[in-house]
């Protein structure tokens, strides 16, 4: 059998968080909450079992979430979405893209990805016969570089990936690098996958530059959102894809050979928790700053340095005047083993990572008390 | 945007379903049951969901649930599965049938498929870039043409799905079938996808040939089954594969950037029910049986023809005596609109019907009442 990902092994959000397991570490790599998502949304859940909502979900999503899903990006954005035309329910974000990119991508095509980015683009392009150019963001705070990208467009580029609030830096896309993407594409056959799942962790008063908010743009975008990250329920893997008609037809064609439908039971119960509990997103910028401020606080007294990251629910830090003579793989190891803190290193966002990078990546989205223990082992590094 | 799948329209399945819901029709087209699944299961799911195990799976399933797939394909089919390296837990059979295909299928390669067959074999083999070879099975009974299968294969040809018991006719392979099968494939570099989501609904005391229990063709498959079926919950899209180290391992890559993983509370409740229900799959083919002979005896009043569904949930009935006029596709929308009953047309499920088809098919997972209200309008027709 012909490996069709020859390159790929075991993910290192698996392996770190394995290892974290092994050694007893706590574990700040994988990004995912160690606390409970709301006790209202979990009894939903329960009663929507109960109620007998087991059976398959309409392949698109349950009607009464995309209604929920076009009523939020409406208010937030501005985006009059069609719930029926122009909102998917999928299982999870990662499912999203994986459609996305096979709905666009030929064989022989090109996707621009901006490095350091999410792990599943490049194999998701490659199951499609395409081809990944990897334009590195620019260092030290992960902007646009405009002549790179501008550069790397070729007549078979056919995607843009963005990605906005940033995994693993936290960084944002403004509204003016929308517009400029917007002129960048706007006389050729580009299409956009927005990749906005951390949409609400958005800090400091600064509100989420979304594509759903570019008329332009959105024409020709899938923008990808998540619940498991909005919901503190990574684990249910839910998710949606807002995209115009035309594009959401030919992702649902994908998507109902790919997995048909999401989980029906846990739709009802974020549809119910949606229209219940619009405060809970309201609140999550509030609530995920202060996890940030807390972590960020309590790192000051370490030798680590960094700038606050301006979204996500992931903080960067730069081990330079710790161990510069570790690569990050292995000070990601080292601060599993030696130290007992998982963290996830940057260069395996990379295709080819700079030599002196000497970034590792933490999830914030913690208990009080795990973060302040975190931050004390952190200290004594 | 060029169409990846020019072809493809929206499912029967949610054409049907929709056409139930409009008309009121009692709705037997889409497969799944209209009863609740145990509720010691659902009790699992929310207490799971209460004691936070919300997050992320690990990307080839909770052990504990891999362990008892493991012992259950051990005491069935004598199969020595590892848990760790030939069990993956996947968000629904689909799913797991699209990466199995992504993890064999070359562009330029074929694949066999026995028509008539499940409608997401082939999209998921024009996606991975080959092509679909149909040979369709014999009738009246669905058995294999091994003439015409063994005429089909060429030197491109890399894989051969089968499903028993199958869906649409309820027809089963028999271990025969699997000897000749792995005569015919011994000395190629052909592999098989079995599609065994109805492994436990097979009746009259046969015993359910799997290729699981035969180990020369287990070295060159992917065995996929549902939990959706055999636990009554088709929405909470759960499968597993069970395949060779090596095969799992690159069915696993394709996975990790599909989905990555599936639901996690409902992973653990299905191992909890395993654990302490064993009894609920030796009672499956009595349960599901009952069922079968109910609708059937029933139906004798009716001007439909059959056979006995040997397996499934499906019944097949021949309108011949009916309306020969309509073709099978006519046939379903007129039950559905004129006698209130949803079926789903056989034609479907082929490349090239044969013309003088005329055969629905009714799903007979319901409560007994549905079943009788159905049998009395369908002896009304
Ligand atoms: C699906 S595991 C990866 C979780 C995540 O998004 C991250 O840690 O970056
Ligand atoms: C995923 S909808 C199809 C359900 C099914 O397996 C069938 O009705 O054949």
């Amino acid at each position: 059998l012909a490996s069709k990902l020859p390159k790929v092994g075991t993910t290192i959000f698996t392996r770190m968080s394995q290892l974290a397991v092994e050694t007893g570490a706590l574990n700040l790599s994988q990004g995912f909450p160690d606390f409970d998502s709301p006790a209202p949304l979990r009894e939903a859940v329960a009663r929507h079992i109960a109620a007998g909502h087991n059976q398959y979900a309409p392949m698109t999503g349950l009607p009464a979430l995309r209604q929920q899903v076009a009523a939020k990006v409406l208010a937030l954005y501005g985006c009059n979405a069609d719930a029926d035309s122009e909102v998917t329910i999928v299982p999870g974000a990662t499912e999203a893209i994986f459609c996305a990119v096979q709905a666009l991508i030929h064989p022989g095509d090109e996707a621009i990805v901006l490095d350091p980015c999410y792990d599943s683009y490049e194999p998701s392009v490659e199951l499609a016969g395409g081809r990944c150019v990897h334009v590195p963001l620019a260092l030290p705070d992960f902007s646009i570089d405009w002549q790179r990208l501008a550069d790397a467009i070729t007549p078979r580029t056919r995607l843009i990936f963005i990605n906005s609030p940033h995994n693993p830096s936290g960084a944002l896309i403004s509204r003016d690098d929308l517009d400029r993407l917007a002129v960048l594409i706007r006389d050729r056959n580009i299409h956009l996958i927005s990749d906005e799942v951390y949409e609400h962790l958005v800090f400091d008063g600064v509100r989420h530059a979304s594509v759903l908010a570019h008329e332009e743009l959105y024409q020709r975008a899938f923008v990808v959102s998540s619940f498991g990250k909005t919901y503190h329920v990574t684990g249910w893997k839910t998710g949606y894809v807002v995209a115009p008609p035309a594009l959401s037809a030919e992702l649902r064609k994908i998507h109902q050979y790919v997995t048909f439908c999401g989980v029906t039971p846990l739709q009802y119960a974020l549809a119910d928790f949606m229209i219940e509990h619009p405060e809970h997103i309201a609140e999550l910028p509030g609530f995920y700053q202060s996890k940030r401020d807390l972590f960020c606080d309590l790192l000051r007294g370490s030798r680590f340095t960094f700038n606050r990251a301006a979204g996500t629910y992931f903080q960067l830090a730069d081990y330079s005047a710790i161990r510069p003579d570790l690569d990050d793989v292995a000070m990601a190891e080292w601060l599993t083993r030696e130290h007992g803190v998982a963290a996830i290193p940057v260069s395996v966002f990379y295709q080819d990572a700079p030599r002196d990078l000497r970034l590792v990546r933490f999830c914030f989205a913690k208990r009080e008390e795990t973060l302040r223990q975190a931050a004390e082992k952190l200290r004594a590094v």
